[in-house]
C-alpha cells in the first residue's frame, strides 16, 4: 500500500519528519511517500496560509493519481483543501485534525486541543463544527509558539505545550488531548510520557485510518458532491488544471 | 494482535458470519477472537433487548481481559454498553455503529443508514446525536426486516434491503450507505455491488478501527471519566462484580 | 394510585430514604412502594455500575407489571434502563434525573447540577443532550462525595454539597440548583435552607410527574418505538425474559 | 389549592371550556379560576396578536398577586407574555406550550405538533428551540382552522384535526401527538379516540404541572433573571404597573 | 428615505440621542423620524418591561404606516415586538440586537456584548439563539449600570463600560465588541477609541441595514408567517387594533 | 466610497453582468470596480473549483489594498476565500452568500436557496452552518443548470429557476428565497416577479453591507484571528506572498 502524505507547507524538515512519524506507524505493508509542494507558505498559520496552501495540496494529490496512490494524508491540522482534494480522487483522503478527532472520541468522552497559536484556533473551532465534534473538545488551547519554532527552538517549545497539556489535564475534564499541529508529530512520544494520559497525534492516526479504509476496500465516493469536478475552462497559473479536473 | 469480536445477542449463526467477516478483514497479523455470552437474547431490537444485551458485553469483557485482549468490538448496531465496556479495561472498544459512522464521514459528506426494524431508529439516532454525526445522516431508513430473519429468509431478506438502499441512493443526497446491523455483514459485498455507491458495514469498519488504535499504541483513557469503576459490593447474580470492578 | 420508586442500587437505607422523601410528598390516594433489586451494585457511580443496575430495574418493572402498578420512578440521577423499562409497560415510567431537569427550567431560565462525583458528570452531560436540557445547565458540579458516604459521614456531605450548590448560587448565574443523586432527597430541605434558592430534587419531582401523568389518563405510548419488545428467545441467567417480553 | 388559568384571549366561551377541561382533571383541593383580560384580541392567530395579549396575561397576573394565588396557567399554546408573568410572581407559571412538550417528551422519543393555522407554526418552533425539544418534534402540522371556528365549525373541525392527526401517525414516526391550541382542550378525547396513540393537551398538561410544582414546595426562582421587575416609572395607559412592578 | 427609529421606552432624552446616534450616520437622503410610544416603562430592564413596551412598539409602527414609512428601527437591545412589528408592515424593520449581531459577525469571527444589567444577560441569548448566532458569542458581560443611569451618570458609567469591554477584549479571545444597550449609542465613540477594537453599536447598525434593504427593494415577506394579521375583534384598551391588524 | 467586486471566475461576462448589477444598485457616491482574477477557472461547481479561485480573491484583494478600496465583495456563492481575504486587509469583505442570508433572514423567518447544481448543495450546507442560518433555511434546491449556461442558454435557464422558485414558494413553508449563485444577478428582477415574494439576491445584497460597514466606520478587525498574516517565506509560484502578507 502506498499512501502519499502531503505537508502542505514547504518545509522540508517537517516533511521529513512527518515522514518518519508515519512510516514508523504504518504496517509493513506501506510505504510512506512524504511530499510536498514546491510552492507554497513555509509554514501555516493563518486562513490565508491555508488558502495558498490548498492549491500546494491539490497539486500533490493529481501528482499522486498519477502513480495510483492508494491514499493520501494531507498533513496540517487545519485539512486544507480537504473536500477538493477528495473530489479529485478515488482514494480516501484523510486530514489530521479529523484523524486526531476521530481517534481521540474513541478512547475517551472528552478532549482537549493542544494548538501552536492562538489565532488558529478558530480554524479548530470551524473544523470541530464541521466534523460534529464541538460538545466532545471541552478547550482549544495554544501554547503560543509559531510553528517553525516547533522545528527549531526544541526543548523550550516542548516544555510551553508539556506545561499547557498538563493545565489541559488538570483543569478541563479531559480523557485524551489532541496535539493541534503536525510540527508536533516527533515530539507525540516526550508529551505524551510526561502528561500521563493518552495524546493523540494526527499524522500517525491520519496513516492508521487510510491503512484502514484502503483494507475495507473503501474510498472517496463519487456518487453525489465528491464526485469528480467537472472539466471546464482554467486560465492562466492554473490552465494545468484543464485536464486534471477530468482525470477519473 | 487479538481482537475479541463480542456478538451481544445469543444467535451462534450471528457470532460466527460476523466473525468470519471480521477474520476475512483483518490484517495478517490479527487473531479474531468471535464470542457471545451464554445469557441474553437472541437478537436486539429494542432497548429492552440492548439493555440485558449489555450485561453480557460485559462478561465478555472481563472474560477477554483474563486472556489479556488488545481490542474489543461490541458487534450490534446499538453499541450497547459500549461505554461501561471502556471502564472495564485499558484496550481499545469499538461498536460498530460509531465505527461506521466514523468511516462513512471519511469518504462522503452525507450518508443514509439502512437498519432491520424502524423501531429501532430511534437508537441509531440517538447515537449519532451522542457522537456528533446528526447532521452527517440523512435519513434513518428500515426495511422491515426482524434481525434473525436477515440469517433465516436469505434472498428475500436481501432484496428488501437493496431496494431500500437503492432508495437511500436517489433520494436522500448521499454518498455512501451504512448497514445498520450487524447480520449485514455477511451481505455487504453483494449490497455495495448492487447499488453501486460505498456500503460501509460497522462490524468490518470496527475491526479496522481497532487495528488502527493498537497501532497506535492508543487506549481507553484511564485518566477521568472512563477510569476504571470503583470496587464496590454487587450482591445477588452480579455478585461476581464485586472482584470484576476492581480488574486492573 | 400507586408508584413504584425503583432504587436501582441494592442499598437498603437509600431505598428507605427515598421511599421516605417519595411519601412525605405525595398525593393523599398516593401510596408509594419503594423496592430495590435483589442483585446489582450497592451504588451507582459509573457507566458499568449503571448496565448492571439496569437489569435491576427491568425485573422491578416486570414485578410491578404483576401488581398493576399506576406509574414507576426509577430513583438513580443517571436514570438506568428508563428506555427499556418504557418498552415493559402502558404505565408512565419517570427517570429522576428527567424530572428534576424539566421541573427546575419550569422555575428558572438556568440551572446548574450538583453531584457526587466528578466522574458521572459524563452521564448527566449526556442526559441533558438527550432531553433537550444542554443549554439550560450552566455547569454540572461535584462534590466529589461517594454515594454511600452521602448515606455514613452525614454532616461532613451535607457541609461539601451546600457549599458546592453556594458557589453555583454566586458564580454561575442561574437561578435553581438540581441535586444530582437521589441520596440527596432527604438532604433537599437542608440545602434549599443555606442557599437560599429553589432546590430541585428528582425523587420527588418523579412522583408529581408520575401522578400527574396518571391524572391525565397519559401513559407510555404503545405506538411506534416504545412499543413492547417483540418476543423471543432469551437464554441462560436471563431465560426468564423470554415471557417477560411479550408481556402486554 | 387556587390555580389561576389565564385565557389570554377574549372569547367567553374558550375561557368557559378551558375552565372546564382544567376542572375536570384537578386534583380534589384544587380549585381552578378560569379568567381573561378584559381588553384583548379574541383569538391569538399570529406574533402581533400575541404581543397584545401578552399584557392581558400580565394584568391577570397582577389580579391574580391580589388574590394570593398558588399557580397560574397561561392558556395559549404561543405562551405569551410567560417570562414576564413568572417575573411578577414567586407562584409557578405554566404555559399550555410547555406543559404539553414535557409530558410529551416523558411518554414517547418523538411527537408532532398539531395546530390550527399554518401561519403560527413559526410561533412552535421558536418555542420548541427556546424549550429545547427541536429535536424531539418530529413536525409541526396544521389543520388551516382558524382558532374560533374551533367554537364555532364543531364536527367540521374536529374532523380536519383527527384527519391531520392520523397523517401525523402513520407519516411521521411518533409516539404521541400535541394538539396546538387551548381551543382543542375539549376535543382531545374525541380526537384521542379516533387516533389511537396518546393525544397531549396543553391545559389539562398545565394544571398537573402546576399542581406538581406547588406540592413540591417550588415556585418561580426570585434569584437571577426571573427576580421582580426593579421598580420605575410607566407612563400613560401603562401607569398602574409603576406600582406592579414592585409587587413582592 | 424616511426611517421611523423607534425607542420602546419612554425617556425623551434617550429617544433624542438615538435619533441623533441614527441621525448622524444616515446617508444624505435619509431622514429619520425618532419617537417614543406615550404609554409605556421609562426603561427596559426585564421581560416585563419587554413585554408592556411591545405594545408601544406595535402603536409605533401603526403611526409609521400612516405616514407611509420606508423602514423601521426598534431601538431596545431585546428587540421587543420584532416579529410583531414585521407583520405590520411592508416595510423592512430591524432591531438594533439583531443589526449589531449581523454586522459584528462580518468583521470578526467571535464577539462578546457588554450590556447593562446581568438580569437582561437571558434576554440577548435566548436572541442570540434564535437569530443564529450563539457561538459567534463568547460571552455576554454586564457592567450593572441600569439603563437610566446611562443617561445621568456619565462618566461613571462610561468608565465601567469601558473596563468591562477592556477586559472582554483581554479575556474572551473576541474580535469585536456588541454595545448591549440602545443608550449607549451616544458613547460609541469613546469606548470604541479606549478598547482599540471595532465597537457595534446597534442602532447606528439597523440605520445601515434599513438603508441597505430599502436600496434593495426589499421589505418584509406578506408571503407565510409575517403576511399582515388576520383582521379579528379587539376589545377594551385594545379596540383600536380591531382596524389596524386589517392594515395593508 | 470604492467597492472592489472581485469575480472569483475568470468569465468576463458574469464579471460584467455583477458589475451592473452592483452599480445598478449602488449609492450615489459608490464606483463599483468589478474585476476577475487572470488565474482560475471559468466557473465555480466544485471544491475544487472553490480552493483554485481562492487565490484569484487573495490576488485581487492584494491589487485592491495598492489602490486603497474602501470595501470588497466576493461574488461567487460558495464565499471562496472569505476569511483569508479578511485577513488582508483592513477594510470590509462580504461574500455574497453570506449578504444573501443575513438579509433574508431580516425580512422572512425561513427562507430557501435555489442555486445551480445538486452537487453545490453541500457549499451552502455548511456556509450556513458556519454563519448561524442552518435552522433559518428549509431547502437548498438545484435547478440543476451549469454555471455558465446561465450566461448562454438564456431563457431556458431563467424557466427552470422560476419553477424551482415557485416550488420553494409552494412546499417550503418560506418567505423570501435566496438566489443562490452570482451569476443569478441580472434574472434577479424577473425571478422576483415570477414567484411573488422578495427574492434576495448576493452580489446586491452584499453592495449594501458593505456600503453599511464602510457608512459605519466598522472594518474587518486586526485584534485577534482576523490580524493580517505572520511574515513568512513563500515559494515558487507563490512567492509573491512573501510581501503580501506583510501588508498592514
Amino acid at each position: 500500500m502506498r499512501i502519499r502524505v502531503i505537508n502542505p507547507n514547504t518545509t522540508h524538515a517537517m516533511t521529513a519528519a512527518m515522514g518518519e512519524a508515519a512510516q514508523s506507524i504504518a504496517a509493513p505493508g506501506t510505504r510512506i511517500i512524504a511530499t510536498q509542494p514546491d510552492s507554497g507558505p513555509a509554514s501555516i498559520e493563518s486562513h490565508f496560509d491555508e488558502a495558498v496552501a490548498a492549491v500546494g495540496v491539490i497539486d500533490e494529490i493529481i501528482e499522486g493519481e498519477r502513480e495510483e496512490t492508494d491514499a493520501y494524508v494531507i498533513a496540517c491540522f487545519g485539512d486544507p483543501g480537504l473536500l477538493a482534494a477528495r473530489e479529485l480522487t478515488r482514494a480516501p483522503v484523510i486530514g489530521i485534525a479529523e484523524a486526531a478527532f476521530h481517534m481521540a472520541t474513541l478512547i475517551s468522552t472528552r478532549f482537549s486541543i493542544v494548538t501552536t497559536l492562538g489565532r488558529t484556533g478558530i480554524i479548530a473551532e470551524h473544523l470541530l463544527a464541521q466534523y460534529g465534534f464541538t460538545h466532545h473538545c471541552r478547550r482549544v488551547r495554544a501554547a503560543e509558539i509559531p510553528v517553525l519554532d516547533l522545528e527549531e527552538s526544541g526543548d523550550a517549545a516542548l516544555g510551553r505545550i508539556i506545561d499547557e497539556s498538563r493545565r489541559a489535564r488538570d483543569e478541563d475534564g479531559i480523557g485524551a488531548i489532541v496535539l493541534g499541529c503536525g510540527g508536533m508529530a516527533k515530539l507525540t512520544g516526550e508529551i505524551s510520557e510526561a502528561v500521563g494520559l493518552p495524546v493523540v497525534e494526527g499524522v500517525t492516526a491520519a496513516i492508521k485510518l487510510a491503512e484502514a479504509l484502503v483494507g475495507l476496500g473503501l474510498g472517496t465516493s463519487k456518487h453525489g458532491d465528491l464526485a469528480f469536478p467537472r472539466p471546464k475552462t482554467f486560465t492562466g497559473h492554473f490552465e494545468r488544471y484543464a485536464n486534471s479536473s477530468a482525470l477519473r
